[in-house]
């Protein structure tokens, strides 16, 4: 299996998030390779400080070469259906490919979310960016344990 | 202001979650005083070895000496009403003193969740007890920021 997170983020190491973020990274790699595409440059520099539609445009783009074929797509986003550990879990189930997308401080474009496999909320309330990739990274080792009847989700 | 969060829980430093609990520690004691009480003993340990229902028991008596009349209490409970950051923003405007709950690994009497002023969601996903304590603290400081217009949490 192979899961790929690809977010609007500068990435680059952090004391508080990192050590975190290189923890779940290395548990999940016993069910699955995982690679954290932290996207963010000029063009979406510019985009954000223009206006919210074009920053979401400029996500959509940065996007785009994640959107292929073979990889099943899971976009995170607040007005879609709110999932728990086990509707999630059976999202990863018997998958070889799944790339999730989490949007930059703008959120996502309609159209961006519409053409991804699954649209997911993991509830109501607002997180920042960073602890919205552990939470994902989090769901992820849970659901990939609950799919290998590992005793870790109870 | 003062806020108290008591948990089940070992407590104890921690490589991967106390830098972060830390941080949000001390951004939050910039609007309110903050005490964190992690609750565990050898009757809570005990208990847990019995039955769920006597564990629960254990978690309610640990609490109760927290459950005072001058304080509003407010209980983490993945069955109550679910809430986003601004309804939870809502529920510490104008409070004196709050104590938030979260319950150990065999969840919380429905008696005790009863007697509690709220009772409160933040999703139906089930996250690990230390990451629900670090989304507490984040949304805490969220919630402090909007209640006092602070850009934060834009």
């Amino acid at each position: 299996m192979k899961i790929t997170i690809a977010t609007i983020d500068k990435g680059g190491k952090d004391k508080l998030y990192s050590p975190l973020i290189e923890h779940y990274t290395k548990i999940i790699k016993s069910y699955s390779k995982l690679d954290i595409v932290d996207i963010f440059d000029n063009k979406i520099s510019k985009a954000q400080d223009v206006s919210a539609d074009i920053a979401k445009q400029s996500y959509s783009n940065a996007f785009s070469p994640y959107m292929t074929k073979n990889t099943t797509t899971i976009v995170l986003d607040p007005s879609s259906k709110e999932v728990d550990s086990f509707d999630f879990a059976f999202l990863l189930k018997d998958r070889v490919d799944v790339t999730f997308f989490i949007g930059g401080a703008f959120g996502l474009e309609r159209g961006f979310v519409d053409q991804c496999n699954n649209a997911i909320s993991f509830g109501k309330i607002t997180l920042s960016h960073k602890l919205i990739k552990v939470v994902l990274l989090e769901q992820i080792f849970r659901g990939l344990s609950i799919n290998n009847n590992h005793p870790y989700h109870k």
